[in-house]
């Protein structure tokens, strides 16, 4: 029976393994470093995992899944420092806000005969820590999967077994794709959130605002409370995105100024009307985004996740498919995507 | 005993209905009117009001206590339509989200011998309509009280203990101080979920963004999803207060930008770690305002409010009282917050 290894058991590795042992029971067997053994030991505690390496190499010896799940900038210190010790065959994957950085690093770190392949689950809370962890966190997520250009069509397929595994919902992109993305929805809401809360805590007239603050302040407020390495790294690893969004939003937020300031209530309240039946109907209805989906000649990503915990068979598969024909699917998806991108 | 009437029963006024009929049971009798009659069947087949009153006229002719639960600009309206039909003694009370435009409505439009208190309960939600209420939507919450200039003290109070029936939390400001300060903590918050919705929105990668998004996204827009003509009604009567407090905001987020792009990762990082220790000790031990309270000699607020809907006997009580002591109080107190208001 392959071991799962998660490196990093805060909110996201410690969730993880909670939901591995929800979806898998006793046949998981999930073994988990943190850098602070503190953590490790009440990841532990809270069951998340089965047992705790001293050491990432130690976790990673003997493992077929290894999860880095440390905040993004210190996934390249894991990278070179589990590539020597990771099995033939292993797959690794990440959950990092930010996949440019990420991939660079896996092609520049992990050894040939390991297969990586990039993850972001878009999940968490303002909590941090194993403390906070619950094996519910990924259900019905998005779960970013962007696969190395030599991962195997097995390893996403291992991935995509993890992500559903978890609970989430498995969505395939590319890692520019995904940090353009990730920065209008996930990066540029911590900063506004960061932005609504200092500006009332600057504020000489804070206790009053403090006091009187309702349900929409705490609400906006509640990504500042989130853990600031992980921030930091985020908006360190995806700059540029980050800025060209945080230009867009002010623009945006001008717009709604103006009309505020302007003469015509008429169409401040359409405006209005519009935004509340188009959030709805996000609600209600989400736009369809073709999925690519995998080549029906591939086994089942549950199969491929179990059969990979179950010691790496899939790899005999995995190499005799023909991942041409995959890989030309998500080239031409990819471009549908790039038109559409601004 | 004494009757409760309620004009609107949206969100805010069927929520009220439920709440005092929580704190009072039996002796509750609340009557209630809607511009719609459907909202207003709905209302009592909620059981958040007692009986339906087809006119706002009919509804206040026997009421002691009026609560006027629309959006604000309509509260203009119902203040003409009601005023010759108030019993004398009667308290009138609001809960519209701008304070400045509505006490001089009050001025205006209702008659002598009937005291107006302004109120703003700090609660509410996305959706709207009586069907949304729910009785504990004001539990903890703040409850801003702005008495009008020749509200008697008996009146203040029992607005008072209104609030306090409701579960809520009272707080003194002034019409000015409150509409400067709702900007900051409630009317800019809706600015940033309607521009952080439309960012998204409005972007040609819309039906991936849509479907990548996770909890940050949807927490952070859950305002865009709010009433229009509510949101309309405080831009409106609010103008300037929200268009210097976004201007602020804007400020604030380009100094969170300049951290991003600057190359002091550091100072990043510090200014990510002290806002969230900002914010925690906000949540777990809030900055103390001193409160003004009440002259001694005054009944308790559920004293008053009970004994108001018990028939006017406080009218006499509260003539008797000397509210120079309170005012000269308030006075000192508003002067005060001034001084620390930007």
């Amino acid at each position: 029976m392959g071991k799962v290894a998660i490196i990093g058991l805060g909110l996201i590795g410690g969730s993880m393994g909670l939901a591995i042992k929800r979806a898998r029971g006793q046949q998981a067997d999930v073994i988990g470093h943190d850098r602070e053994p503190a953590v490790a030991a009440r990841a532990l505690k809270a069951n998340a995992i089965d047992s705790v390496a001293r050491t990432a190499e130690e976790a990673v010896g003997d493992a077929s899944l290894v999860v880095v799940a440390t905040p993004t900038i210190a996934v390249k210190k894991v990278f070179e420092t589990i590539a020597p010790h990771l099995k033939r065959g292993a797959v690794v994957t990440d959950t990092a806000s930010t996949k440019a950085s990420v991939m660079k690093w896996a092609t520049e770190d992990l050894p040939r005969g390991v297969y990586f392949v990039g993850g972001h689950p878009m999940a968490g809370k303002e909590k941090s820590g194993p403390q906070a962890a619950e094996e519910t966190l990924f259900d019905g997520r998005p779960y970013c999967i962007v696969p190395s250009v030599d991962a195997v069509p097995g390893a996403v397929n291992s991935v995509i077994g993890l992500a559903e595994a978890l609970g989430a919902r498995p969505f395939f992109l590319d890692a520019d794709e995904h940090d353009a993305y990730a920065a209008a929805i996930s990066h540029v809401p911590l900063v506004a959130s960061l932005g609504l809360f200092n500006l009332a805590r600057g504020s000489t007239a804070w206790p009053e605002l403090a006091n009187m603050a309702g349900p929409a302040f705490y609400d906006l407020t509640r990504l500042a409370s989130g853990n600031p390495e992980m921030a930091h790294d985020v908006f360190l690893t995806n700059k540029q995105n980050i800025v060209h969004w945080i230009n867009r939003y002010i623009t945006e937020l001008l717009r709604i100024e103006e009309l505020i300031e302007g003469d015509d209530p008429e169409a401040l309240y359409r405006t209005l009307a519009e935004t509340q039946i188009e959030r709805d109907t996000f609600l209600n209805s989400p736009p369809k985004r073709e999925d690519p989906g995998l080549p029906s000649d591939l086994p089942s990503p549950s199969q491929s996740f179990v059969s990979l915990l179950a010691g790496g068979m899939w790899t005999e598969r995995a190499k005799e498919m023909n991942d041409a024909l995959e890989e030309r699917a998500r080239q031409r998806q990819r471009e549908d995507r790039l038109r559409r991108r601004e």
